[in-house]
This record gives C-alpha cells, sequence and structure tokens, in this order.
C-alpha cells in the first residue's frame, strides 16, 4: 500500500467510528483527520467531501459484507451449507466492524437518500442469498418458499440482532449482550434457515 | 376525554409525528403546540419538560403494542394460535401508526438511555411471546427451542420490517414496498414459527 492508499483508509478508518459515534453532523473534519493521522485538506483531497468520505464509509462497509456473502454463496456446496456461511458471515463481520450497526442506524434514522455506490454494493446481498435460494429450489434441496422472503428471514435476524441487542438488553435485562449470545443467536438462525427451507419429507 | 386529558393526547399525538420526522432536536415546542393547538406552556404543564414528552410518546407507543401482544398472548387459545395472533398485532400496530419506526430508529440511533416508564412497557413485550412459547412447550405443542431466540425469530423479523422496507426498496429495487406484501410478510413470518417450533413428527 503506498503512502496515499495508507491516509485514505485511515481516513476511512476514523471517519467510520466518528460517524458512527457523533453522527455525520458531529463528526467535523478537524476530528477525522487528526485522528487519520492526516492534514486538514486531506478528505477534500481523496474524497471530494465530507459527503463524499461518508458515501465512501458506508460503500467500503456494504463491499466487505457483500463480498464475504457473495464468496459463501458462490461455493460448491449444497445450499443449506452455503445458507450457513451466509449467516456466519453476517456474525463475522460485526464481530469485526462493531461501529457498522450505529453507522447503518444513523443512516436509516435519517431518511436520507443512500449514497448509489453503496447502494450498489448492498443491493449484492440479497441478490447472492436469493440466488442461493433458488439454484437450491431448483435441485429439490429446498422447500418452495418465495426467496425474497427467506432471504429476508436469515438477513433481519443477523441484522437486528447486531443493531439492537444492547439496547434491548438494557431496556428489559435479557441476556441478549452476553458474549456467548452472538454464536447462539447464530446457531439459532441456520437452524430455522434449515426448518423454513426443509422440503416436505416424502411420504413412506 | 376532558378537555385536560383531550390536549394531553394531542400534544402526545403532535409530537410523536414531529419527533419521527425531525429528531428530538428538531421538534421544537413551538412547532409540536401549535400542530396541537396549545398554549406554549401546554408541555411543561402536561409533561414537566420536551424530555418529558418525548418519554410520555415512546412509553404510550410501547404500551400500545405491548397490551396487545399481551391480549393476545393471554388468550385461551393453542400456542400457535396466540402466536399469530401476536405476529398480526405486530403488523396491525404498525400500519396504524407508520411514525413509529422511525421514532424506534431514531431513539436506537441516538444510544441515549431508553426512559425507565417506557422500558417497563417494552419489556412486557419479549415476556408475553416466552410464556406463550414456554406454556406451549409445557404441553407439548411446541418443539423445545430456547423461548428468547424464538421470540427474537418472531419479534426481529416484523419489526425489522417495518424500519426497513422502504429503505431497502430504494437501494436494491426489490419490491418489499408494495401495500401487498406486509400481508405476504405476516404470512411468511407466521410460517416460520410454525415451523421453527414444530414438535418432531412421532415415528411411526
Amino acid at each position: 500500500m503506498n503512502q496515499t492508499d495508507d491516509t485514505k483508509q485511515r481516513l476511512l478508518d476514523a471517519s467510520r467510528k466518528l460517524f458512527a459515534d457523533n453522527g455525520f453532523a458531529g463528526a467535523s473534519v478537524r476530528a477525522i483527520t487528526r485522528q487519520a493521522g492526516a492534514n486538514l485538506g486531506a478528505i477534500t483531497y481523496h474524497f471530494g467531501s465530507k459527503e463524499g468520505l461518508y458515501a465512501a464509509v458506508l460503500e467500503q462497509l456494504f463491499a466487505i459484507l457483500a463480498d464475504r456473502v457473495s464468496a459463501a454463496a458462490a461455493r460448491a456446496a449444497p445450499a443449506r451449507e452455503r445458507l450457513e456461511e451466509i449467516v456466519h458471515a453476517f456474525f463475522a463481520f460485526f464481530a469485526e466492524y462493531p461501529e457498522a450497526p450505529r453507522l447503518v442506524l444513523r443512516h436509516l434514522a435519517s431518511a436520507s437518500a443512500p449514497p448509489e455506490a453503496a447502494a450498489r454494493q448492498f443491493r449484492r446481498m440479497p441478490e447472492a442469498i436469493m440466488s442461493v435460494v433458488r439454484q437450491g429450489q431448483a435441485h429439490g434441496e429446498l422447500r418452495a418458499v418465495e426467496p425474497l422472503l427467506a432471504t429476508f428471514t436469515l438477513a433481519s435476524q443477523a441484522v437486528w440482532f447486531a443493531v439492537v441487542r444492547s439496547t434491548i438488553a438494557a431496556m428489559t435485562g435479557l441476556p441478549l449482550d452476553r458474549p456467548e449470545m452472538a454464536a447462539a443467536m447464530e446457531r439459532h438462525i441456520v437452524d430455522v434457515m434449515g426448518r423454513v427451507l426443509e422440503p416436505a419429507m416424502k411420504s413412506a
């Protein structure tokens, strides 16, 4: 990685955390460049503007997750195994990027139109999951559930867990925030997908 | 309803929409009282402060949903039928209070501690759903899935759908925002819960 790429990535890393903690308006150019060890003009140089940096942060996060989901979806393996790996990709991603859920929440709450480059990365995920479901159905491995609905069942549980586990734990006292709950939830979602997509038993 | 209760409810209704659209800081006392047809001092009189009004908005919303979920959970009916009614309670609630998802998102994104009175209403929901799961398991109607995980499967799909359907539709072009999708998703979640909690078939 050369000096320029390095500065660019440090700006992305620093601003990802600052946008997540303080929101778009609350993360100042000064704070971002200081934390990235870059000069004040670096954001304009690399991303055109703070808006451009924000769009790049979302795009990179979605691209990382979409790459993993797509790789799992493209494997030469039974559909149910690929779905299991996709569930794992979500949990591994959120463990690695703990600020991602807050960033996503802030973006959703702002109700602003998603930057097109970020949206392009985002939509690779439902496409990859739906293609696994369709292939599994075509081969008789999976039951004929509407692929969009099955995809929603997988993604909604994985993402909502990452997004609300702390808040629900604080509001209810339920143990959703315990470290071991992530693994339990991951196994549960795999089990849910297996049962939802299990073909009807052949009559004996 | 007397004049005082009426003003109070009009303040709750007006501020619910304004908090959802503009956030806590963005919804001014002036705008709320004007829209509620109340005088400038009415918020202080009825709720102590704008913070108190915000807490009351969340508390009332959670109480309305919790009442419906608890009523469905307490019916004298098989566990699976009660779960089906609970799923319906979520969809009916979000249809009736379309600003609720944005309000919840904004609250989650703010990462502030939930007001205790609102949290007390909120936690009635997982408690009611878990109790139906436990009762169904005790009677052999439902499979032994961890009740908290089963509850999460129901609620995460219903809430996440309400919260993200428009954004995901805009980002992906997927038809999640079509009016008929709410009914399809509701049926799908009922189907998912049935399959996840279906007891093992007895061997012939």
